[in-house]
């Protein structure tokens, strides 16, 4: 291939915009071409940012070219004053900008089907460097554009998320496997996900396991859903290989985790428990207190939750567990609105008053006021009335009013799974 | 100074860790670098991304400190094998590496109070370049160091987020504006916020208006809670200058503008209805179909909610209609459930429920399925009871099912927060 420089299979990439130093917007577009190019066993070995500056531009591009011979940049193609990156190009190739007559009449076209007529500014982004490769985008008018000569290729992407990204599938990563022929394997992951146990037990847990897991690694991902885990294999395997290797390393961390473990990839607990009531025809009521909707909130994000989620109550005051999920006025008084008493009762009352197959609740104590040394901040009971038990929880949260209603709601949610499983069973 | 090569005051950033090429991680430090530094009038003129390998991590430091003599290096000093910033820039210096005593001992002792033994690998984080400046962070075992010589100077600081942001306000900005004592004024920037007009009107509202407020500029940042609107100071101004012409600029965007405000800088519509309705010791009961909670969960984020939200029904069957706010059975089958009228009940019946002074309440088409050729998906009907009234309104929303469910918690709050606020006039 013309211009490869190293056999290595790397590439530099160069984002372009004033913006993205001001940090008034964040470089989505380079952690994702790293994420994809890895994907496909091609490392991205370094990354910069320049200004709006055609000397900018065209000093990172040459040292990144003298570095690689491949590198992808981002942004800078628009149609204003502003956009110097055709330019800074076509400078360092020494080319001049020439029109690209077939990619004006697509864009005009593009404009007359909508009614509009082209403004005179979007003839600059059909301009590429003579001799350069045009990448049609279906997305804007700004087209990729691939520069070569005896130094190697550059490639210049519009900085629109959705644009580059759909640019990069259909041109920049097929050229770029004709490019690297002989490549390492990918970077290839997949995340398991487990709640309900802290990040140091489950660490324990698997202490001897993961280096049997070799060479795969498995990284730690805590969050207020749980720890995630994610398998990951660097390139010494094939993509089959890995494919095989991470199905196996899960099955091991399944067989380890048992019930712990609740997804795979970026599936929610919410759509988990969703999918479990749905198969098993079941339906369900909510009671939430502190939570306040969030739990209620995050099962019907599924289509089609109403086939099984019937009615949710934020019963905030007392008066609202009295009359909206029966809970009695005397246990109120005895045992306090926080108390497993009244929890039991709310997840019973939810199911009662919505004639639902279960039950669930919530309701603690999230600051920052309301706390009392019996019951302090983060005193959370959680209940589930699912057949004829109803399973109640004491949970005591750290972290503030955010951090103790994601982590009820997420607990609440992973009792009721947790009580489906073992009804089933 | 010594070792300033510019008199500009521009400073390059070099980010070090291969999970941030490998897309792993994004890069936070690098934008939030941006912006605090150009609060300061000083510019980050280049940014770079290198592994974790010293020779690409003294590569990158060298031609970012011949370009403007003052880098700032994030990432790479932990405690393992992998961590090479230290020596990547003890080598470009020609310095030895020696350990601190002093910074030793302050780790040594914190681990102590914590009846822990330092672990041996903390020891090559108390290792700075000789002759170099320790800054001691407070929150971590990693500090700060600066080195410099003829050429200018480098500053390395750890990659976790709030510890370098720490030693960003406690050592460098103060070092920076020594460094730089003739210095534009700053970037300074504020957010007024709009919702229920169209990016679109918005700007035709202001047309004449936005060339008037140079040297400020007007940025519109669209999202599904509305159109923000960035002003911003590029450094023409001094800081109290820039504070003045914002303040200025903020109250002719407001008489302009009216209602369609609803709040400056990062405050949410959801917070800005619940304090209005705890100025005005007003309650408020909610009913929600399509919105399924959403809108409960964002009004009880805020501490204290329990003052003024007495409940929230999630009222996503016909029944729990019927049932929990009083909407007629006749009703619903002469109008369907995504009906004005049904809205109109629904916000009258959960006020009636609760013995609120509001009711809320939300129905529609979210979607994907469930749309009909009269009531397409998006079509969504909302209703505020405020005082003797019901106001009602239909919405025809696009996007996708989080789209329609999100605009739709937007609308229905900020439908409130008008009719609150024209009661009250």
């Amino acid at each position: 291939v013309s211009g490869a420089r190293t056999p290595e299979a790397a590439v530099e990439v160069v984002a372009i915009g004033t913006e993205l130093l001001l940090g008034e917007t964040m470089d989505g577009n380079g952690a994702w071409l790293g994420r994809r190019l890895a994907a496909e066993g091609i490392r991205v070995v370094g990354r910069s940012v320049v200004p709006d500056d055609e000397a900018a531009i065209g000093d990172a591009v040459a040292v990144a070219l003298a570095r690689t011979g491949t590198v992808l940049c981002s942004g800078g193609l628009g149609p204003t004053r502003d956009d110097r990156t055709r330019a800074a190009v076509a400078g360092l190739f020494r080319r001049r900008l020439v029109v690209d007559d077939a990619w004006l009449e697509v864009v005009r076209e593009r404009f007359a089907r909508r009614g509009l007529v082209m403004a005179p500014s979007n003839r600059a982004q059909a301009e590429i460097p003579e001799g350069a490769v045009l990448w049609p985008n279906a997305r804007g008018t700004a087209p990729g554009i691939r520069v070569e000569d005896a130094r190697g290729a550059v490639v210049l992407l519009p900085g629109v998320p959705h644009e580059l990204r759909a640019l990069v599938e259909d041109h920049v990563v097929p050229w770029l496997r004709e490019r690297f022929p002989l490549r390492p394997g990918p970077v290839a992951s997949r995340v398991v996900r487990t709640t309900g146990i802290a990040e140091s037990a489950l660490g324990e847990r698997l202490d001897d396991l993961l280096p049997q897991l070799a060479p795969l690694t498995v990284a730690f991902l805590p969050s207020l859903d749980g720890t995630d885990l994610r398998i990951t294999s660097w390139g010494s395997l094939s993509s089959r290989e890995a494919e095989a290797a991470l199905d196996a390393a899960e099955a091991r961390l399944r067989e380890r985790l048992g019930i712990l473990v609740y997804a795979t990839g970026d599936t929610g607990l919410a759509a988990v428990v969703g999918a479990t009531l749905a198969a098993r025809g079941m339906t369900l009521g909510l009671a939430e207190s502190c939570t306040g909707g969030l739990i209620s909130a995050r099962l019907t994000h599924a289509p089609g939750a109403s086939t099984w989620f019937l009615a949710g109550y934020v019963t905030y005051s007392n008066d609202a567990k009295q009359r909206d999920v029966g809970v009695p006025a005397d246990l109120l008084s005895a045992h306090g609105a926080v108390s497993a008493e009244v929890a039991s009762a709310m997840a019973e009352g939810a199911r009662r008053a919505t004639g639902a197959d279960c039950g669930l609740a919530v309701t603690g104590v999230a600051g920052p006021a309301g706390g009392t040394e019996a019951k302090p901040v983060g005193t959370v009971y959680i209940a589930a009335a699912v057949g004829s038990e109803v399973a109640v929880r004491l949970l005591r949260l750290g972290g503030d009013r955010f951090e103790i209603r994601h982590r009820s709601a997420q607990a609440a949610l992973d009792l009721l799974r947790r009580r489906l499983l073992e009804a089933a069973g």
